[in-house]
């Protein structure tokens, strides 16, 4: 997907909503466990109550690895059945050597149909680039998490005078173009969003944590939001387990609208739409 | 696999290598292709011939997950292939926030029964402990890689006068005990073999790229080995690729068979056979 057509979906919709699809058998509803793939049926039932109030998906891919290859058949099941105006997200934090990264890239873009996979930076460069050499296929590249752990390495202070995360924005920005590159950009600091921000004026952010991790809305939207949006939300335990009854999916659509509800509100305040 | 039993059977075989499964269905002999499972046949053929002068085996997962589930049950099939007494190493470099990191630990501990997996260390602390709750597993932390791109980030100078890999190093020694966490540290540069070793005295390394990669044995064992070894040094295509015609097999364990005979040699001067 080109970022044209992922904007225009953003003003079309007036959502710049990502569901994460984190999908645990233990914790969906127990009438689901009688059926043949009782993970794809859960995903299938949220995606038909939030497809219209979100831009993009994200499964976590841990979600299914942990499930071992029926993990894996309900992943490809569940992108399958997503609809193709919709962003992907394979929540995947993969990254290695060249021809290594090369076939992570072949499994999430060429044996399964993703739009985008997270990367991981540390190894550098040739761990990344790979995953660009695909047309209107996307990097979304740690920058700043919102876990705890951000402050062990990606907060440390180099010579430069640089943190860490931000000579990885300075230098990773060279790799691709913000048509192709986004960044996971921790919600928990709304100030820092302000900092990434100033550094990649361009690029999109995927922003996890608003909700169960602690993050704001208005902060994400005040620090971080650009002429054509430039901003996914992710919202995942707060829409798929809003209800673990016969009801979850209605119970997860009524609160991605709500989400996407006061989103339109921020899109049109900041002239988006 | 405690560390105890690792070391016993690196002094029983007179060897430290590992033998990376990085197998590519493009790369192997073309009778192969008309058997069911190509990859596992390969894989069950290289290890028939190798298991003797190696103790580890260390599939890069990217090969695997690039074939869809098919890969997986190739995966699945090779790991319960391996015998007991063989060291294996999940070469996934994962790593996610402190739920997530879980089901990573799953996938790996209990869906498969890896003795151990490679985990990249950016997300900090709550992406790496949970792998450590498993009793006898390993984490094999990235430290500082072998590839072009570690000079990026990991070779990036701190405030402190650290390096961030050292840092890492420091930081992360204090999650985990030496008998409960490896490293990995590549090889093309010796020296800086030596600068990880004064850090950290007692733990072992996982040393990828000696061969393919441009590494020399010699500068490994002569800045890494310690009393008890404290080295896994890998190879993956001098081995697994010394042949593609029908003598592959034969011809993976001579060279497996040359590099346990040189390690012996090492073993054998630094007395810790």
């Amino acid at each position: 997907m080109t970022r044209d057509e992922l904007v225009a979906e953003i003003k079309r919709k007036k959502t710049f909503l990502c569901v994460g699809l984190d999908t645990d058998p233990d914790k969906i509803p127990s009438h689901l466990w009688e059926k043949e793939d009782p993970v794809f049926e859960f995903n299938k039932a949220i995606i038909d109550a939030t497809k219209d109030f979100c831009v993009a998906y994200k499964p976590n891919i841990a979600f299914y690895e942990s499930l071992g290859e029926s993990g894996w058949e309900s992943l490809r099941k569940t992108l399958e059945y997503i609809p193709q105006n919709i962003f992907t997200i394979a929540d995947a934090k993969r990254g290695d050597i060249g021809n290594t990264s090369h076939l992570y890239a072949k499994a999430f873009f060429e044996t399964s149909d993703f739009d985008s996979i997270t990367v991981a930076p540390y190894m550098g460069q040739d761990s990344v680039t790979p995953f660009l050499a695909y047309e209107e296929k996307w990097v979304i590249l740690l920058a700043l998490t919102s876990n705890k752990g951000a402050l062990d390495f990606q907060q440390q202070v180099l010579q430069s005078g640089e943190k860490v995360f931000e000579k990885v924005l300075e230098v990773s920005s060279q790799w691709g173009t913000p048509s192709n590159m986004m960044y996971v950009v921790g919600a928990t600091r709304g100030e820092e969003i302000g900092v990434v921000r100033k550094q990649v004026p361009n690029h999109f952010f995927l922003v996890p944590g608003v909700g169960a991790q602690g993050g704001s809305l208005s902060d994400v939207v005040k620090y971080g939001m650009i002429a054509d949006c430039g901003l996914l939300v992710n919202s995942s335990r707060g829409i798929i387990y809003a209800s673990n009854e016969d009801d979850f999916a209605e119970k997860a659509g009524i609160e991605a609208k709500k989400i996407q509800l006061e989103m339109a509100k921020h899109l049109a305040e900041n002239g988006v739409i």
